[in-house]
């Protein structure tokens, strides 16, 4: 039987391998999802970064960051284990803004984004960046669902279950057609 | 067999009680982990939240919010699952700190703490606040294993197996050390 | 006679209802005046907020928010005694900004506003909003005044006596003027 | 009978003159009631800035801005109508406070301080600063009465009725008591 | 031979007269370097002040503040020893900039600028401003320039011959290209 | 001849080597110059980092940024035309820390120290650290000379002329003797 420092030892030769995926998530939906389902056949752990967290009852950022940590985590199902999601607060100083990133989220390898700031941000500090998997963005986007709903068309099929579930819970609808009213 | 809707009307009636644990986790030791799985048993999910997320590389604060998020979320084992681990930076002003983490975590029924200001902040917000589980101060407390990381003695038995993997892995001991050297 | 512990006791039985009412003010005009004097008439007291009141010298916020203060104050009248005039920094995150306001102002019991994103948060927090009395926003308005004043037309007739004043005083037309030159 | 043109010349020629008084008033006492008095008779308006604004629910600053507004707004009694009382946020760059200040307030030709660091910040400015009127210390000072309050003595004859009003409206005691708890 | 004290006694009554000049420097030009030349000969010392400095990887301000010092200081040539360059950062309350730019920087005593809101700050804070010596701006512009980096026309005999070579050492085009992407 | 071209690569393949030493020179004595001096003879430029440059009208932190680069640039003498001086506000993250720096400043090849935190942090980002020259800090601190200026010894010969001239200029000793009076 192995003792305690056999163990650790052997642990830290196990290299776990992670990915990091960056996103607002306003909504989080199906799209998202798939992107996470592929990661998570290329990498062992998955850190999911809620950007502009502290941005919430705006046309553009409607959610709290506490609202979409549910969407995530409660849609993630056997995923969750291997996921972390951190919400990260937005510092509008890009050449500080990987290092702000680091100190919030455990160690990772590779970056997935097809964001060009993000590549550029991450590849002068020196790290992989692969591009995200892709979905079909004319269907399946953040804006496009906020815009429906706002319009009143149904939108529930572009998100997982628990999502809407949320959005109900909060009154998500409600909220974002009353803060589009001041924009008129 | 319920359709979707259905569903969803059901699960909306099945209330999920949430408990809050607020600490800073400079190092998360076993006496954290006895807490939260005694909150376990109370309630059906757990906030973690990390305090002072933006401190580290300081005598009180060694370890990055990045390094802690690790650290529990490895430790946690089949708790994992039911456990939001959110790191949460300190605003200093106390009128709006309970405003702040409520936006950043999802919505939860019972506060746990030991802790005056905390108790007396939520209390003000209208929040149930109940006693933390107790353990023994005098022997678990991460003042007394930064105290021993210093001076050399073995704190390797205080903290899950996981946080001493993580505090080797990013030289933990050795930063405290440097850190600490400042001070003379 | 009473003693001091009954008259105390006297005093918290007799409850004050206070209003909120938040602007601006980039001038203060004769529609906010309105406003106020009906207002006045539902309350006893009136919680008036200097909105963005770090802003200056910018075309949509040429005044100071001490400026504002003096326009204010000096046009209520008979109205000041039963006033609170404070100028309320921005802070760009909406979860907190109940909270925010609610730690600088005294307590309140209702809310006027036709802002739909103010009464969407208030609304959020438990508090009940009114809509704001009306004038004809067409012809009173912030931003038709500061038009007014870019072009020389004549715009006195809109503002109480001692906001023109205020304005000679501080030149706040040659300012305005001089910074809406670098927008073109 | 003059038109309003003649009006508001004549009123430019009027100079009002204003003093300046700032403090943390934690809480507001007959001591600062005494100083402002005295200083009422050598001004026409007296600006009264609650230092340390967005402080509260700590030893020091155990009440927030809004809080101090009620106790000095309604303790002020006749003097209200020549007073502005203006809550102002810390900013800790000394060399910047003097600008930050005078945005925020009305334009003043006094100003009253008897603490150093103020005196020589407003004098590197340029401004004219008088001591301000004694009262005596040992007696009355916001640390003594934070320190009865603690201790369960007599205080309330040290401060306005409407602050000791203000203060059991607020359970301002308890709410210190339980703070300190936190220190031992 | 004069004595320590009776040449510091001399010194003291040999004025220094400094100018100040206050630009983006997205990049630095030779319309910007026409300009400081021109001022050389009016001051006997200038004070080049980078604005924005904490900004860098965005279309308007694609260079951080350490690529910008390098390019004006190593483009200075002689004059070099009677500049002072300093990086400002940004800070949007402009009642309170002239006084946060006082503080960063060496006494001065004429301010040269075209810019109205520059203008308006220092002459309301009772500074002497002088027009900047023009240059053609149709042709010199950091827009233009920028504008011609991303589009693959030839901007390099737009700025000086050090300002290429730092902007090649940082592959400064390839990253405003990259960043531009996003914008599509 | 060469051309323009030809000049550049061939600049490009000069490796100026830069050491930056960082300080909060409250004031900028006689060893802070030794030390520039010594690193001087190891590297082609250094980078003088004013720290805790939003700091000043403290006890700690008397002199503003701007004359802390006055006192230093006035003193380098010959070492002026290659040595950048740029003043550094503090961020309190640490984990953020060196980010924010290498913003701000010329990349640079060496870092020049003797704390331990700093050591620490730039040893953590991968950059070589040296042990800065020693001076005698018995005798030489910054700590020394501002208690001496307080008790009215003579501290004039630890300080470059220059320092002492620009000290009485802003009339130094008063402010800092003020200052002091209040922690009495």
């Amino acid at each position: 039987m192995m003792n305690r420092e056999d163990q650790i030892m052997q642990q830290k030769n196990v290299k776990v391998i992670r990915g990091l995926y960056v996103g607002r998530f306003q909504p989080y939906h199906l799209g998202h999802q798939e992107v996470i389902k592929k990661i998570s056949k290329e990498v062992d752990e998955i850190i999911i970064v809620i950007g502009s967290a502290e941005e919430s009852h705006t046309i553009k950022d409607p959610f709290t960051a506490g609202e979409r940590v549910v969407m995530i985590c409660n849609s993630l199902g056997d995923l969750r284990g291997k996921c972390y999601v951190i919400p990260l607060r937005n510092i509008n100083r890009f050449a500080v803004w990987v290092a702000h990133l680091l100190s919030m989220v455990p160690k990772f390898d590779i970056v997935y984004s097809n964001n060009h700031l993000v590549t550029q941000l991450f590849e002068e500090s020196g790290f992989e960046v692969r591009k995200s998997p892709m979905f079909d963005r004319t269907v399946m986007s953040g804006t496009r669902i906020r815009q429906m709903m706002k319009s009143g068309e149904n939108w529930s099929h572009l998100v997982p279950r628990e999502v809407l579930l949320e959005i109900e819970k909060v009154r998500g609808v409600e909220r974002l057609k009353k803060i589009m009213e001041n924009d008129i």
